[in-house]
């Protein structure tokens, strides 16, 4: 028997707030019938959607709380008024311990400065990524960060590869999960002076992840590691362009198979086939960003998607919770960061600084 | 009648050399008979396919040269060691003024290297830029830099702008392109600090473009805009992503027409329409990068295309060849950096530095 695991869901969060939350539960409550959730928003906008599932409403628990973060509220704003919303109570539920991960598809800049306030950084991690789950051609892969934050140094692009790494363990059930740092062209030295530095840790780090060095955009889909490292800037560039490129040829099947009737004809006998097409390039599939690095989980759902979509990102939360990811994470990291302080400190005083490496 | 148009190109360039240069011309010139054409290279490796040709050799020369640029040797080696080599020669003749641009397969760095020392960056231009020919469901856009060099000032940013707008009013015949400025979420100020400053910059400009503020990567394919404005490396990353984004798509429908006998019976009722669909997410549709910024047109074609992808890199030849888009653009940049010049003037020494803005 698996053992029972507990979410927070943000009931307010999203374009369509309990109306979707509720729902989604409800749908991911069927396939993993151990969870069983706290929803923190409205009581009485919620009341009647957990009304419309018993069973939901079995393994439920609803706490009330007036205050909602705007969507398109700023993070400084939100960390200043949002204290007691639905979203910050979710969040303050994994830190207690009450529930194992939250689950919101609210404001992503709140949630994320929230996130970091309330669970802090792991030891060692000077930023949180966020992790996108990312279909392939083989099955999936973890992309990261896909807009956390713009920039990143190399030594937190190499943090970026062991908290893929940790991920890419859990949900995908490999030890040592493969890992390829972004960058562009593989024709000779490119890339940026982080990415190179980055490389060179990386080929050298004894963590349990499997590093293949560099790969290029057109490889993200083609499945060729299970973990793609990235800057938060060109990594949600690469994962918009990837969304509205699959958009884009959509509209052009369309078009295509519509143009004439006997398109049209050989579409509709064709249509199982389409069928199983289109629930490939579902988005709602692999709706969901983690945000990793922080001392508990937290997920970003898409504001604008359904109850199936939200259901995707409390299955996700259902997969990372409880599951040791974290425990074995931080011993990761601690064993790599003390490593680097090490090195600084054996290469000298013109090595570099050793600020802040080696410290507990 | 349009005017005679002589294009320069590097027959031993790419993976296929003369075998698939010459042919490529031969296709173009059908399509463009006004083209002429100066081949450097090994005589005896591009004569029998002119041969093959003699529509083609009627408008042809050939320049021998017994020196190649190897497709892996590194920038600096390669102008050390490049002087009279196909490639160069075929830059050279850009500068004398014998043809109206170069088209060459071969190896981008080098390209990109030689193209600079011979052609020169136009007065003003730090950094020029390689821009890509993108599909959207609309028509087509243009988006650079697509990865001559790592990151962007605000200025080179804005220079893009004025460079990737020249190329639109030549390619879209527009007068006033609609250009924007990639970036990652719109939901509050977003992006660092080079792109919100030149954002400032290009809400200001009196240049002959209409700018649109913000683009993200999934409007990119949307045809939001005509251009879009990016530093080289998020740049190259979302072209390559696209591209496999669109090689995964095309994967899964092969498998989802394929799974029953039924699919295969209605795909193949619907062929008309696959064909329509294949012809355009055909790649060779699309080919060239334009390097932008430089005295002279260099346009680098997919080093692994056949005939009918070197001809597209060509008919761009043609397109942007003595169109008058240098002169045009020379004059715009002039106007764009003496504002720059004079702003900072008045804004006094507290405003930054003058160095170089304003002289000739």
């Amino acid at each position: 028997m698996a053992e029972p695991r507990t979410l927070a869901l943000d009931a307010m969060g999203g374009d369509h707030g309990p109306g979707v939350v509720v729902p989604g539960a409800a749908i991911s409550l069927v396939r993993h019938p151990q969870l069983s959730f706290v929803f923190y928003g409205d009581e009485a906008a919620i009341a009647p959607h957990l009304e419309a599932n018993p069973d939901l409403k079995a393994r439920s628990r609803v706490v009330h709380t007036a205050q909602v973060v705007p969507m398109h509220e700023k993070p400084s704003q939100a960390l200043r008024r949002g204290k007691g919303s639905s979203m910050w109570m979710a969040l303050e539920a994994v830190k207690t311990g009450e529930a194992h991960a939250a689950v919101s598809a609210g404001n992503t800049g709140a949630l994320m400065a929230m996130a970091k306030l309330i669970l802090r950084p792991m030891r060692g991690i000077e930023r949180p990524a966020i992790a996108a789950i990312w279909p392939t051609i083989e099955a999936e892969c973890i992309v990261l960060d896909v807009g956390a934050n713009i920039g990143a140094s190399a030594r937190q692009l190499t943090d970026f590869a062991l908290l893929g790494a940790a991920m890419a363990r859990t949900l995908f059930h490999v030890e040592r999960p493969t890992v390829g740092l972004l960058n562009v062209g593989t024709e000779e030295v490119k890339g940026n002076e982080d990415v190179k530095e980055a490389h060179a840790l990386l080929k050298d780090i004894a963590a349990p992840l499997d590093y293949r060095g560099f790969v290029e955009g057109d490889e993200i889909g083609q499945g060729k590691v299970d973990v793609v490292v990235v800057e938060g800037f060109a990594g949600n560039i690469a994962l918009k362009t990837a969304e509205g490129t699959a958009r884009q040829i959509t509209h052009y099947l369309k078009a295509a198979m519509t143009r004439s009737w006997v398109s049209k004809v050989g579409a509709m006998i064709a249509r199982g086939g389409f069928r199983v097409l289109k629930e490939k390039l579902d988005p709602r599939r692999v709706n969901g960003g983690t945000f990793l690095g922080l001392n508990g989980i937290a997920i970003k759902s898409h504001g604008g998607t359904d109850a199936l979509g939200f259901a995707s990102a409390v299955d996700l939360g259902y997969e990372l919770a409880g599951s040791g990811l974290l425990e074995r994470l931080a011993s990761d990291l601690d064993s790599f960061h003390n490593k680097l302080g090490k090195a600084s400190e054996t290469a000298g005083p013109a090595g570099g600084s050793t600020s802040g490496d080696g410290g507990a």
